[in-house]
């Protein structure tokens, strides 16, 4: 619940510079935080997530409010901000590549869905707030999702429990983007193609 | 069904100032009619509404064909067409969030269901041909379906059958659109943040 | 297969040139393959048709990977590759309205569900990586798919076995297209609405 409204945060955030009246706030913010797991609820044909549970709106309402009315407060912490996001982001994916799992799907879907959780989210909202979106920027963001969600789908089968997979995928999730975010890594060049080319 | 022809009316004068050939008139048409519906009847799992009454399909593309060839008629008459299209806003979004309170989903969600019905459709067309989306504009559109949806879900518990919460939730969906086309209000200042800011 | 992995291709190379990370081109390559398929099961209520047969995602990924890594040697044959995707549109378009006919739909559903395998995944692509849609062009795509699915539909209950009516649908859908790229034909004017009019 906390990691979908620090979802919403940062949703906000990341698109407030652009002006944005309260309900584009509150509807950005939204869609950043319960769209990924949405699609993936969508995609597998589960009843989604948070109409079950409407908690899940008030966490990413509340969140995107706070980020709105007060989101100077954030921005001086902006930086702790991204590292908590990485940690929702870690969260999510392993949670939705496992519920995925649970389902009886095979296991490059449970990664692909997992991806779509910890990603779509803002993807709809780039897409809604007519930003470039993550899959045109060299950030590295949906490749230490991919690397952790592997490793739990392998690891899953292999070790008692689901402690040790899970714990496996969030930690190189984190680990990997918070070393991303440390050391200001971009997607090297030899993986990237520029424009001109 | 003539709420579902207006829609695609207004959602082809909307994009037509860009270029536009017939086909793809036709496609933004109907996904400004049937888009919000269609979305809100995946998420709560209900069959598309338009694959068991295939006139909703005639009706779109009949509008959109009338406002690719005979736009100029319309643009006449532009203003009164933003009234209906309230009024088709405030009709579609009320039955869709009673269509969702009907299939046993709490009213915070049946309240953003009828908002997704409302602009859902207008979001997706935006999206496809490229314009900023209502979420990024100051324009009230979003705010008196909320209000209207809200008052429906709360008023529907309170009176005797469902006349009088639908009554109640579509005035006030048309009354607040309405006045805000009439005196060209806008999200007023202290709910906006400027982009600079 | 040989189709989606084709689809992944010439997904990339049309947004190559913006310049893009791998997980990037890994990504709108799976979108374009797998997206318009995606979509379409989702509204008809089928599952997925790539979580059954996860091959199809690793077709699209290695065409994504091959216009990535060997661009060039493609768009040496771009042309040859316009025409293999045209086919590869066909097939798809009329299998998907063949499926959605098998689930009992309506054939005006058909016809628009075979449009959205055929040009679904692309319109997807266009939208996560900031183009024009092909619903804001001229250029003739989506006309053959309608006129294709179109015919296979009204052929269909017409002609023993499904044989002709697909192959009908597949020809006319591959030959206007490929009419269309050899000659150079753009939407015709009396059909197009410019921007300043």
């Amino acid at each position: 619940m906390i990691g979908t409204a620090l979802f919403a945060v940062t949703g906000v955030l990341a698109v407030a510079r652009r002006g944005l009246d309260v309900i584009g706030a509150l509807a950005l913010g939204m869609v950043t935080a319960v769209g990924g797991g949405t699609v993936r609820d969508l995609m597998v044909g589960a009843p989604v997530f948070w109409f079950q549970d409407v908690n899940y709106v008030w966490a990413a309402l509340a969140g995107a409010l706070a980020a709105f009315w007060i989101g100077h407060v954030f921005r001086s912490t902006m930086r702790l901000l991204l590292y908590l996001d990485a940690m929702g982001a870690a969260l999510f994916a392993v949670a939705g590549a496992s519920k995925v799992l649970a389902l009886g799907l095979p296991a490059p879907v449970a990664v692909l869905m997992g991806l779509m959780t910890g990603i779509g989210g803002g993807l709809i909202r780039d897409v809604l707030a007519g930003r470039p979106t993550l899959l045109m920027s060299r950030e590295i963001y949906a490749t230490p999702i991919l690397l952790g969600c592997t490793a739990f789908v392998v690891l899953l089968p292999l070790t008692p429990g689901t402690t040790w997979a899970s714990t496996a995928g969030i930690t190189i999730i984190f680990v990997v983007r918070a070393l991303a975010l440390a050391l200001h890594v971009e997607m090297p060049g030899w993986l990237t193609q520029r424009g001109d080319q």
